[in-house]
């Protein structure tokens, strides 16, 4: 272990003091690093291969931390966390109370600007610095990274559009590998393609149009090279630009070849590559097979359906029916702004459009869900996968606002379902003829009915708007759930002693409410908890009290949800645990009663 | 009369009998027209006055409605209208009952997409081309007519980079006069101007890396020459774009000299162009100026104040801190998300950033103040105008959802100030060393204190965060007012004969709420109203009746705002009316309770 270099990097420092010579064995070694952990921890895995080189190169040219580093999404930081003090830490990778994965301001004063979701870094890093020249600090550079699936996006543009005319010390760096999670789409991306393939004259680009001083395309896994580059970039003011050629997974042959699988492949053999895969017989479903199979399998019976997903064909399973349907199921990059427009031009013509978006990145597109759906009262049926809490990923990904903020919005029908089969009703339903927009949310990972596929799929029923239902009887206390939390309700009933005490409403729609069941409810108990994995503030509980205030009823509420502050990582139940909606404290709850 | 052609075209087929030669004195008519009812009536002048011949001419060539125009925000649209079908009505513009100052769906079928808010036009036109693909309608024409302040946005460069990928029979039409409300910024912005100038070769620009069909610039008065170029786009196939050069204000001098004062100038006189001031001594200042001198004078003492407004800097009056402190300053252009991401960065590095964002703009970057500010935990000072009821710009701009869409928001301090002199303390008080960030939110017009500049202008007091007060006393009822709604409230109960039964108390902060004085409230009071300008589905009164049900409180609590539907256009006080927060209701309300 002598020769190890890696082994002996605390930090930057470390990194500066080695010979430029030794540079490459420093990245085999954070390769089989990252490698060898992620192998076996899981996580992000093909971004962070990706850009070793660059990682390297960016610590031994600059002053970390006094230069100021910004990756964007931050799935490719962890080469940056092992170099920056992390590497002991790096096991404990997105475990409750370990690392996050992604930069985050509080870890580290290596970790400029926390993110997760994408195109912040260019807006990030102007900011700071513009702040430099205003004290004068005229040397320190800033340093954005960014991948070109992420500035692709609407606000890496502005980012951009406002850089060029200021004299900021500012250096984009475009990570370009042709991918997010899922390969790059849109004009820019071909652009950049024949950019690559030398197919557009370098001195008229798109960039330079913009006022940066571009330079590249050069290989990004070209070490000297990029130090090289670097090291020139270091001198020149101004904004400036420099175009990376990397591949993706780069150094692992599997995630080279299957870069999508490979972005986070859960755990594998870090020797061959090969994906260990879990025994997944008579599983329950997950909620974005439930989705992406019914929207394909409406799609071919109705052929007014069209889907659409911003940058998300694997994660929310839509690709099932862009593979069946390519000219009516669209992946317009990482642009949820626009998605949601489209989806608003589209409806003006009488089509039926299924607008995925993950519940966290919906927060892009609030404006354009108000504005241009719900005010001209457009049908579009938003659905929201990842909604709640998501797990490891953290703070930056938990889709736990959207019932909040989504209430507040006239004409819009909110709808969290129960499970599988209360999803693909009111995925049937949206498509028979709604005269409302409605946005359905549902959580990540799997449902509870092991049989859905074999039992359910296609079977549909169709919900009558705004209904609620009564799943188990009771005399002293009402629980009203929404959405699949109402599975935690449903375990822990069935763990208290006293059976007959506690009565459950399901309310999957939180907009309308079923204001009949609510009545009956109110006049029947004198004791109602709501339930619901958003936050308390706003939600669905929200929506309780005000009707009761408005109905002038004084049974006792309480408000179970997410409380009012952010919520790190952890596995969904360690994280329901710290919110006390976990089965666990909803028995010690209900036996209390 | 019989010369005029303007009064026998009642919709586009009678213009399309014209003769070409015609249309030059149709335009003439059509200008005449425009500034005579607006010089009366007020409304948006200069950029319709912009596009008379593009309108014109659009109308001229393609078979609307069934060719589908759509005009980006919607300021320049009067023309449109008045060629539509709305000429009769057209002194109703922007009134209570009247047609809309925007294309508005529901009001023609020339309308073909809302708008209101910027650079949705290209994502809208997008759609609808590909569903008339999706039909097998490809001979149908979608067209976005955007300025080159829109096109900037990320949205507009999101629609672009997906148009340019497909087939659709697209036309986006750049009406580029370097102006939005305020001149146009950004790089982009210089590009354009450079390729006006001659200096960009016409044959590798930026849309064309984009795979547009680029062509122009040309003159966008010169009708016949844009008929012609119109003419020749209706035969080619897919994205197509046009670059026209046009004159704000064209036609009236005044309006083409000072294009901002004459985007919206109120009344003025017809024939020689002045506007006709009203007389203003001893009005109360508007809330835009308490912002705007205010933090001039905090800037001026505190180095590290910075403001930001993204493409309103006279609306916002941050205008007297730009003058002043230029290198401080911002408008970046007409991107909310890169405005409050660019914040963030700034007060990573210590710097005390107003970002000031009009209430129903900050939609836009709802998933930036989230993700980029609170979670971080980023102290930046959100000042939102024209937040509640805004009047005459009518449901696409009330800002009524910002009390419930940030309430949900961990670490944010939600304020909403009384009057004038309440906004300049917070504001004071915001730069003091907050630990949270700060959303002040603040109506459009003018304050209640006539003396403001003259007595209480930077007189700062320091507000505890979370305080509230009691304005009245009373014993049977508290009324709970948040912001300058308040001012109802106190007319109100001055014209009520009890004048011992209501309590009157300002909550400014909607969070963290006064818990101290709510607890003392619901002990005291059976019944509380709750009243504010937003929402009443999770906003302040949403608050107060959580308070309730989580401390067991079983007060009747009524909430007043603003009702679950979006509300037209109007006065504020004929909006209010409606949402029986006026002045008039309140006393009626009170004087039976």
């Amino acid at each position: 272990m002598s020769d190890n270099l890696l082994s002996n990097i605390n930090n930057p420092t470390d990194l500066r003091l080695l010979d430029e010579a030794q540079l490459p064995q420093v990245a085999q070694e954070l390769r089989d690093f990252i490698i060898d952990i992620v192998a076996v921890k899981e996580g992000h895995l093909g971004a962070s291969l990706g850009v070793i080189e660059l990682t390297i190169a960016l610590h031994y040219v600059f002053d970390t931390p006094n230069d100021l580093l910004i990756w964007d999404v931050g799935h490719q930081a962890y080469g940056h966390k092992i170099l920056t003090g992390r590497r002991e830490n790096f096991h404990t990778n997105r475990q409750l109370g370990g690392i996050s994965g992604f930069p985050k301001r509080s870890e580290s004063n290596y970790d400029t600007f926390g993110v997760g979701h994408s195109s912040t870094s260019i807006s990030a890093a102007l900011g700071m610095a513009i702040a430099s020249n205003l004290k004068g600090d005229f040397n320190k550079q800033h340093i954005a990274i960014i991948g070109d699936a992420s500035i692709a996006s609407g606000m890496a543009f502005e980012g951009l559009n406002h850089a060029g005319v200021t004299d900021a010390n500012l250096l984009v760096i475009l990570n370009d590998n042709a991918i997010g999670i899922d390969p790059s789409v849109g004009a820019l991306k071909q652009y950049l393609t024949a950019v690559k393939e030398g197919k557009n004259p370098r001195q008229n680009n798109m960039i330079k149009s913009l006022n940066f001083d571009y330079s590249g395309p050069i290989d990004g896994h070209d070490i000297f090279a990029v130090i090289k580059e670097l090291k020139r970039l270091q001198k020149i003011k101004g904004p400036k630009f420099l175009h990376l050629i990397t591949t993706k997974g780069k150094g692992l042959q599997q995630a080279e070849e299957d870069q999508v699988k490979y972005h986070a492949p859960g755990k594998f053999d870090a020797t061959t590559g090969e994906i260990i895969t879990k025994q997944e017989e008579n599983l329950p479903p997950k909620y974005q097979d439930v989705f992406g199979l019914t929207v394909l399998d409406l799609a071919r019976k109705n052929e007014k359906i069209i889907g659409i997903t911003p940058a998300m064909p694997s994660g929310s399973s839509l690709k099932f029916m862009m593979d069946a349907f390519p000219e009516r199921a669209f992946d317009v990059g990482i642009a949820e702004q626009h998605a949601v427009t489209l989806a608003a031009g589209m409806a003006t013509q009488g089509m039926i459009v299924y607008c995925n978006i993950y519940s966290t990145f919906l927060q892009r597109a609030y404006d354009q869900i108000i504005h241009d759906v719900a005010l001209q009262n457009l049908p579009v049926i938003f659905c929201l996968d990842r909604a709640g809490l998501v797990g490891e990923d953290g703070s930056t990904h938990h889709g736990v606002f959207d019932l909040a903020y989504l209430r507040c919005i006239p004409n819009l029908i909110v709808h969290a379902p129960r499970n599988e089969i209360e999803l693909q009703n009111i995925l049937y339903t949206a498509q028979l003829g709604l005269a409302n927009p409605i946005a359905i949310r549902y959580p990540r990972g799997r449902g509870v009915i092991n049989n859905w596929e074999q039992d359910y799929k296609g079977n549909y029923q169709k919900i009558s708007i705004g209904a609620s239902s009564r799943l188990v009887n009771g005399d002293k206390v009402a629980v009203l759930s929404t959405g699949t939390i109402a599975q935690n309700v449903s375990l822990a009933l069935e763990e208290i002693i006293d059976k007959n005490k506690i009565a459950h409403y399901d309310f999957p729609f939180v907009k309308p409410l079923d204001e009949n069941a609510l009545h009956t409810i109110f006049k029947t108990f004198s004791k109602v908890i709501t339930i619901e994995d958003g936050t308390v503030i706003g939600g669905f509980g929200s929506a309780i009290t005000e009707f009761a205030a408005s109905h002038h009823y004084i049974s006792m509420i309480t408000i179970l949800g997410i409380p009012d502050r952010f919520i790190e990582q952890g596995t969904v139940n360690e994280l329901q645990q710290y919110c006390k909606i976990d089965v666990k404290s909803l028995k010690e709850l209900f036996s209390s009663l």
